[in-house]
């Protein structure tokens, strides 16, 4: 966490531990670095896993070692590195899976497709298996940490914790859901988050603990997006360990299906924004509301086609209300869009209709919403019923300076 | 031109007339600034056009315009106006255009749609029809220019005027390609250049003329970018006045065919370049040339998934080896891609092979071409014979200057 805290940072919140979970990190020092760099996660017996993962045709051994557990549903351990992503490391790369995942098995008491491995940092270096190792042994005997410690353990260039929990009442019985997560740059369309884990205590069937995150990522993750980079590392695991004792959510028709469907998403959906707010140089959230398109779908291309342009991103750093860009941006998505349909708005003021500036538009109040670090883009292309919503930040000379000098 | 001269500037090149074309430019003041912003070209009669326009789904009216006259092949005047494209300004902006066509058409004694019209600039601000008219006024009577006079009048946030030229003997002739070209932002896939004007004395029919425009835009135009974003007004224009004397050009069995096609596509390519040496910010060119690769289109959206990443851009301009955001780029593509037969190159040196770093690779030959101004980049996907190479800059703080305060 070398870089200044980034202005749209949120205080770490209380965080409620989860039963059936406990934290535990140590200094692997894959960097030199004075800092936890391991995360040790175990889990109750009886924990059903689900999880997305990078969509990148090149991704890490971890992401195709925790591809190939997830088919199993179980989870006993999770191993989380910081400073290396292992990625692009050939066989050595796999080993060094291999081997943590075999030393935290044998520690654990499991088999090593019950543990989970991620990592994250410089892409092409192979995770060095001593570190790793040493690293896990000082990490089976620490003392249990809280939730803050583990989300600065996971973090990279993060420039804050980031962390989020919400309840909800299962078979009438209070569950608790937490997640922590890091990603900062490298976020983009089609799995956003670099390193998402989400726990519960709620007992889930694994098959539909699986399709609620596929959908709730699909309205959060998916729609957030730094800079249209996406990581060979992206992965995002939910954890329920079962020890609400709720009678397991199998399907829509057990009760509480609904309430915790609509936790995990809210849940989701806090996490997904907290990554953009610590967008690599940000200094405004913006938020990009597409409605009217032929259908969802093409919504989403289109918002996504705007919040990733560079130009769109530099005129609200310079707090310019130049929705030309807009027009551009909607333009060059390929999504069926009419010209003289559309209207654009910037916060309440609508600055576009049908096709050209509002009739005495008085720039004002744009302005006077430019200026906060909040954004809200609305475009309606008065196509059809087809709608989303993204999140996006601004790009400003921070970014360069985080990323043309980011190994050195 | 306000702002300072890319450090990848060319000069400006000798140009020689283009016989049957004549070129003036004048203030229409659609800026307030004090420099010439309307050029105004006459064409011969029985001049053959052709041209390759935005994929927006936005367009300006001018490529409207442009695109239905492109249809009937004949052109006798083209103009060009800077400082305001013209583009989402709904009823007015088509009526802009038709002022524009009716006047220069009364002057030059054509039809209106003899006349080709491209705009540039900001965005939704209807193009002043009383100021279009008094420049064009200005332009009928003014003495003729040079080529760089007529570069640096189409030109908006460009650092430098752009130019190239070559010749071709066909049919026993020496013919003269000239071309101009403005733009340094907004360039993209699909159709880059923001405005590109072309002229040959040569004799060529006008479907043979938009063949070879098409085929020589795959290769040159389409494959630069600076920013990813597209521009509403790309438009590139083709004119053969005829005046060499050669038997008109009219398919690839044509006396000449070749040599003429090898000319323009050498033109065309000269012309691209100018424009990323523009490229907003810029202090590198970079070349990224991808083989190995299933097909040529894919490979094509391998080049461009790299020369689009920020993460990327930004790595050349910290001059800083990170080829596991290469890595990152070729996975995000979507395009088939092995990570385990993955080979990368900087310039000549080979740093990854089968998909891990070359043994005992030493980073000094390539340290020391990321500290040129000119960057090559070498992929090999082991795949298949598909290749495509690319054209695009790096991601520097003087795109966010540039373009954070671009309006004001």
């Amino acid at each position: 966490m070398s870089h200044a805290i980034s202005p749209l940072a949120l205080p770490f919140p209380a965080m409620p531990p989860v039963a059936g979970v406990a934290l535990r990190v140590a200094r692997a020092r894959y960097k030199t670095w004075d800092r936890c760099d391991l995360t040790f996660v175990t889990l109750a017996p009886g924990t059903a896993v689900a999880g997305v993962l990078t969509q990148s045709r090149c991704p890490s051994p971890e992401v195709e070692w925790c591809r190939r557990a997830l088919v199993l549903g179980q989870a006993r351990a999770l191993v989380v590195n910081a400073g290396n992503s292992n990625a692009f490391t050939g066989d050595r790369g796999r080993q060094a899976v291999e081997a943590i995942a075999a030393r935290t098995a044998a520690h654990a008491g499991c088999q090593p497709s019950d543990v989970f491995v991620a990592s994250t940092g410089v892409i092409g270096v192979p995770l060095p298996i001593d570190r790793a190792e040493a690293g896990l042994d000082a990490a089976f005997v620490a003392t249990p940490c809280d939730w803050q410690a583990a989300a600065e353990t996971i973090g990279t260039t993060d420039t804050y914790p980031k962390g989020a929990t919400t309840t909800a009442i299962v078979d009438g019985r209070p569950v608790t859901l937490v997640g922590i997560i890091k990603g900062s740059g490298m976020i983009a369309p089609d799995m956003a988050t670099m390193l998402g884990f989400i726990f519960t205590d709620a007992s889930v069937d694994p098959a539909f603990l699986q399709g609620m995150l596929t959908a709730a990522n699909t309205r959060t993750f998916s729609c957030i997006t730094v800079d249209g980079d996406t990581s060979t590392s992206d992965t995002v695991l939910a954890f329920a360990t079962g020890a609400a004792g709720n009678a397991t959510l199998v399907d829509d028709d057990s009760t509480g299906a609904d309430a915790f469907r609509a936790a995990l998403t809210d849940l989701c959906h806090q996490l997904a924004r907290l990554v953009v707010r610590d967008g690599e140089g940000a200094s405004k959230l913006i938020e990009i509301a597409v409605t009217g398109a032929d259908n969802d779908r093409s919504a989403h291309r289109i918002a996504m086609s705007i919040a990733n342009s560079p130009l769109v991103k530099t005129a609200i750093a310079g707090e310019d209300a130049n929705w030309g860009r807009i027009v551009m941006a909607v333009g060059k998505a390929g999504e069926p869009a009419e010209r003289d349909r559309l209207s654009i708005r910037f916060g309440a003021t609508q600055v576009a209709e049908a096709g050209l500036a509002v009739a005495g538009y008085d720039e004002a109040p744009v302005a006077a919403h430019l200026k906060g670090s909040e954004i809200e883009i609305g475009v309606d292309l008065g196509l059809g019923e087809g709608s989303a919503t993204v999140w996006t930040c601004d790009l400003t000379h921070g970014y360069i300076s985080i990323n043309a000098d980011y190994r050195s």
